[in-house]
This record gives structure tokens, sequence and C-alpha cells, in this order.
């Protein structure tokens, strides 16, 4: 990006805003490391309820972020994966654990 | 990061919660193209209120990602800039713009 210019086109707003709803990104990190059971989100972070990680999850399918896989196996599972899309965002977010172990720790 | 495996310490839980505030990524993504004045930021994101802007600036002051400066010369002028930290971070974020243009464009 050069200095003093800033490209603050629609679709940058629009990402922020997705990612900047609580527990969004953090579900999006999450699922970045493979598909994951409702229930497996649900106990890696535990301070996010059902209830909303529910209402997350559904947000994310409806931005073609997530998608919900049912495997026809018994007893029948369903698991959350990310897509192209998500995967994409998924690996930009991935450099933030490096930063948090250097920068945050102090705090 | 490891198929399946995920990191997920109270450091990155953190910064998520951190970035996942309303406005905050968006505002260290404007910063990271260099200082800018209050009114500067205020008339890139003008949806933001400048009294959620201020408590957001009050904020990133306090985590150590923005500094406020204040340039001694006439007519005296306050400007915002990231920090070390802060600017690491913006370096995550940057990416954002070319994921936002390619898959936010449909929406």
């Amino acid at each position: 990006m050069m200095e003093g210019q800033v490209d603050l086109c629609p679709e940058v707003e629009k990402t922020f805003e997705l990612i900047g709803k609580r527990w969004t990104g953090l579900i999006i990190y999450v699922l970045s490391s493979g598909p994951k059971r409702f229930s497996e989100i649900n106990s890696l972070i535990p301070d996010l309820s059902k209830r909303v990680l529910t209402e997350r999850m559904k947000e994310l399918e409806e931005h073609g972020i997530v998608l919900r896989q049912v495997i026809p196996e018994r007893p029948i599972r369903t698991v959350y994966l990310l897509t192209k899309k998500g995967s994409e965002l998924g690996k930009i977010l991935g450099p933030i654990s490096q930063w948090a172990s250097c920068w945050m720790k102090e705090k």
C-alpha cells in the first residue's frame, strides 16, 4: 500500500464488517485447521454460546465462507468446512497467531 | 497450521477479540497507509461516528497499537500513527483488500 494512500472500496469495508463481528474471525481461524463438527468448534471456543455459534455459522454459510457437509456414514455426522473463499480468508488470518504470541503476551 | 490441529492460546483469542470489535480492523487498515489526522480517518470511514471513532482510538492507544502524536508546528496538528506493534498487525490485514476485490464483488 502506498504511504498516505488508502484503498477503501465498499468490498474492503464489507470484509472488515464481516470479520469485525464478534467471534467470526476466530471461527474462520479455527476452521482453517480443518473441518470440524459443531461440538468441536464449541469446545474450542468455550466462551461462545451455542446460540451465537449457530447464528454465526448461518451467516458464514450465507456469505459462502463455510460449507455444512453431512457425512453419510453411520452414525450420520455433520461437519463444517471452509469453502475456497473461506480458506483464502483463513490464510490471511493465519499469521495472527505469530503476531499474538509476539505482541499480546504482556497484557 | 496442521490439519485438524489448532493453536488457540489466550493471546490469539484476545487478538480476535480486538479486531473483532466493530471498526477496529478497518481503522488499523486505514492507518497502515500512513499517519492520519482524526478528521482524515473520519472522512475515510463516513459511517463511523466521531464518538465511536474517539472511543476506538483510545482503546487502540491503550493496546499500544496506535500512537497519538502532536506535531509542534503552527498550527499545531495531531496525527495518529501505528506503532511497531500496530504496523505488524496492519501488514497482516493488508491482503484483505485483494481478498475483498476477488470475493466480495458479487454481494
